[in-house]
């Protein structure tokens, strides 16, 4: 995360939910970003008033950096957070009065909550998928009377999935998709799964998991005419399960094209696929979003999660499928590219192109 | 076990591969089952001549009983073996030649070795679900020119796969499935995966696993003539796993009808569902072979593998499918219904049937 | 659990806190039990007036009987509950007050809790090793003015610890015991603990445990005067442990004995304990309370957790001490022998003895 | 690792067993070292001959070097070798008779195997407690009759339990210690524990592990008078587990003092301990050997193994003991502070002391 680390003055942002899991997350990223300055952390009534290492019980492998530790937790008013960039880690329930109130306040909100991810003027964006959505955010502002906006993050799920699956409906178009989720236990948060349920076990279902994967996908690959997104049509199928792995989401995806093409013309696609132009330049873009590898039993969780700093997806065993017409294994970090990170690399994509931090 | 205990006098059997995991699986089931008496252990040449006590690592939480340990190993050799029955657990290389061996000298072998599966003139047979298929027995003699028979069980998770098909296809008929699995480790024997692969970890590739599930699925769901069996013609499109669960393989299924039907309809035919008529006299038949949850996060392998002795298949989160017409969770015992119960369970519906045993 | 079955009519009992993971180990075992009929459930205000089937998630494998699920949860009332010997699975928050008001109103409590274990006057119970501890009860009851009263069961630790001490010290007397222990997740009740704490780690801290430990294995191998108990006042130290095990507790043992003794002699002593003479007739007694071992990687919880229904502690590798006299490892089942099954158990041995129940 | 990287011209070394899982680890730790160049690695007669990349299965997460994966296997034979520093991870069945005759062919052997760990004259070493040790080598060579040398690595729990008893025996003198380990799969190399083994199981014995951790922390805290080394004479008393745990080995020590101290003493004594003087200057030096934590459920495997690079230790809950004098847990790397990194870091301390490579 050094690149470009000189080049500008650094945007003051805030964290909302600073001392969850995915919270933390944030703060552990955004502590030494190279164009944002973590200026405030916020929280519910309970923690307000407190200091920041108090308040939240760190999670992290580092220690929690002492600049951190030291600061106020802040409630969620946006009153009283005065930066104007604001990632939100809030659960549902809170999220749902608060990031429209920081909207309303001419705060740019950027949510790992799902509460606005559907609405057709909030762009549901993956940086080097689909940032072009980012378009409808003044029909946004005009709709709902707000000076800020709400940008929204995607289930870490449909993340891991749909990143594999951009440079195939590119290429090729996508006509159906079966996903299958193997998903790690970091990806309920903290205190999240009890060890009694996952030990040693699999329990076939997540709660709500499976429409999300399937709209989300559908809208990450969708397209926008400026004011709106429009979600793409062909259907997807989800199986969700969760998996005593402590980081990291499998996912088996089999795929009908529009253009028939072989799986060596797939595997090509998502081998030489580096998403939209400028991501490079930004600190949190990995080298690669997709990493192919041809090792027959990965990718793997516990081995590859790290991969790209946690931001690539790594892909394999691309093939054919007897029913549709290729299939593949792909896996991704569900913290940092399914949801902390993935916001953070969103914001950056913003600055770069002036939608933010511009003044 | 102790259905219709008195009713016969126990019919002499050997297991071949005695000594591993799915070999001590058949000793434990055997060992005081009502029909069949253990008369004789065979394993590789570096076992024969030892007790089986010493020869075999003995992996059952039970302790092995006194009257086998002391048994001497056998080769496996039909020149030494005297029991007509024979329960083959030998691994591919050795059952290629060994099979074959012993049912040219008369005996009935009953394999999970996956060498003869395939071939038109071996029944490969789910007790519960194509009993019929065992009618090709005549011409396989006469194929072949032998006096005994090779009768095959199939792959672990062709055969959880299979068992909830089955309801579906004798009602509605199946034209696509796509199953995706979750395998334990014990479906890959002893020492068989290191805990350094698998720990916190998933693998999404079992070597050879998924042509063995398409194929399987096809011809358990197929048709005998009498003289050969055809496999079922539907696409069956397999994405195998392997995950850090000790025993209990989960699937999930995603299925399209020949015939439509509400996923209440399939729920029902599921729940109906008790197999061929005559299986409640054989010893190791379970009340029900498909058991249907309806709590919203199981069948779940920790916590059912044992339904039914573990001879039960729990099937769960029936559902509509967005691209076929239902989807499905299904979770059975990979041991007991996947590999040794079963051959057990064809061995005793055979019996029953005078096919073997008979004088 | 069929021993006595016909002997006598069965003495209604009640379980206060039966919607936790304890309580419900409580209504698993006296669901059926010989002696027992389960007459009430209690739990907290929250539960009371539901349906105990709706008031647990349940945790068992076995299905809920119907009907114990139909029962209304009573709240923790003396005045509400009818039944004269209660097991109580409470909290210790709740049994601070709601044990000795039971006790106050005429009720046999048998708890689970840690509140009452060590005061001289209450007995501190493991049915195999110190049943005379119950003499204590009617000074008990003349100090306390209670015409019921309390009888505690251990730290489930403590239990597995104490069990295969029991016979050294009675053969030879112990001078010191180190403990170390590796504790299953069941230990800590449902939720418990989080998934992202233990999966692949281990956890070399449980709170208040060690000192529990310590005092409870000095209070169980100590003696009564018939008013009052003294603990053995030979040190113990405990270093407490959370690994990630389902259910069994592990202890490595170090021991320094008051009369010289190999390690073989202190073996035999153990292979050759029964506890105390009565047990056999007990349903909940084990055919032996220690199971001795000999095969050099055992004992193993995921492997003999089972022993003698979960009743048996598992103890291996005795052998030489270098700096104390012998050390060993004990294994046991935490649930069972180290909770809610050792309650039963004493309170049928207070019924065999005339102390509840009796007219 | 760049410390001192430009000061000194690299020495070519090679690793001998290089295709197992701590061979593997040195390959990783030497492909990019400051003060080495991976020359050359040699295994078995069955690797001997091919690719390195095609000989390992290789373990790392991160992609073996090319430069490496096209070095050819040679034998493990100092005719074929020409390094002169030669690192060994050689089981003991082939370093019993490789290591001495690299020795008498004049290179400097740092092995992890456990043969030649205790002969008075070879050196034992932990870099930070008794690098004087490598004062015998002299006396090695004159004994021997060899031109080269063979400096010992400990066995990995030996050298976690040691580290924190250095500065306590250094400052306080010790009398007694018990350990209790809880070791990590990844100790047993690979394949090593079948994951059947051990998954949601502890395993209360590894063959001939006692003995080495009681002998070898003996051999560390000993002393040397220049020709050989006596090892303290202080008895140790070792119960050693397996766990389910990736990497890091946890052990609980209770330690007895000659010169009494508090538990505040001891932490003391272990927060302000550097080792000896020089070892700053060594790349492979962590900036602490060990951490003292006050967080009470800490040192954890999964959290902490990677402290310090993986070469500290993490020590915490310092406290008294009931029966000797202070108690605590410490948890390292048994990857690399207890195996390959452990060697490499005495490698080091020799180059700096000018004990090889000195021309």
């Amino acid at each position: 995360m050094t690149k470009g680390a000189a080049v500008r003055q650094r945007h003051r942002v805030a964290v909302l939910g600073a001392t969850g899991a995915v919270g933390q997350t944030f703060v552990r990223l955004l502590a030494n970003h190279p164009w944002f300055e973590l200026a405030e952390v916020a929280a519910s009534e309970r923690s307000a008033g407190k200091a920041y290492g108090e308040a939240a019980r760190w999670l992290g492998t580092e220690p929690l950096p002492a600049c951190v530790a030291e600061m106020t937790v802040l409630p969620c008013d946006p009153g009283r957070v005065t930066a104007d960039i604001v990632f939100s880690a809030l659960d549902s329930g809170a999220a749902q009065d608060a990031e429209p109130a920081f909207a309303r306040a001419g705060k740019t909100v950027l949510t790992n909550a799902k509460n606005y991810r559907m609405p057709p003027d909030v762009p549901l964006v993956i940086a080097e998928v689909n940032p072009s959505h980012l378009d409808v955010l003044d029909a946004q502002r005009k709709n709902r009377g707000w000076t800020g906006a709400i940008v929204a993050n995607g289930n870490c799920s449909a993340i891991v999935s749909t990143l594999p699956l951009a440079p195939i409906h590119q290429q090729f178009g996508i006509n159906k998709v079966f996903v299958m989720t193997m998903q790690a236990i970091s990806g309920a948060g903290y205190p999240g799964v009890p060890a009694l349920d996952i030990l040693g076990n699999v329990i076939p279902y997540i709660g709500d998991e499976e429409p999300k994967i399937e709209s989300e996908i559908q809208k990450f690959l969708g397209t926008s005419n400026g004011s709106a997104i429009s979600s793409a049509t062909f259907p997807v199928s989800a199986h969700a399960n969760r998996v005593p792995v402590e980081n990291g989401h499998t996912v088996c995806l089999s795929i009908a094209l529009e253009q028939k093409a072989s799986a060596d013309d797939v595997a090509r696609a998502i081998a030489d696929w580096r998403g939209a132009e400028c991501l490079g330049e930004l600190p949190s873009a990995p080298e690669r979003p997709l990493v192919l590898t041809m090792v027959p039993d990965q990718p793997q969780p516990r081995r590859q999660v790290g991969t790209g700093g946690g931001m690539s997806i790594v892909v394999g065993r691309v093939r054919p499928d007897p029913i549709l017409d290729v299939k593949l294994v792909a896996m991704g970090d569900n913290i940092m590219r399914g949801a902390a990170g993935a916001s953070v690399l969103n914001a950056e994509l913003m600055v770069h192109r002036g939608l933010i931090g511009g003044t």
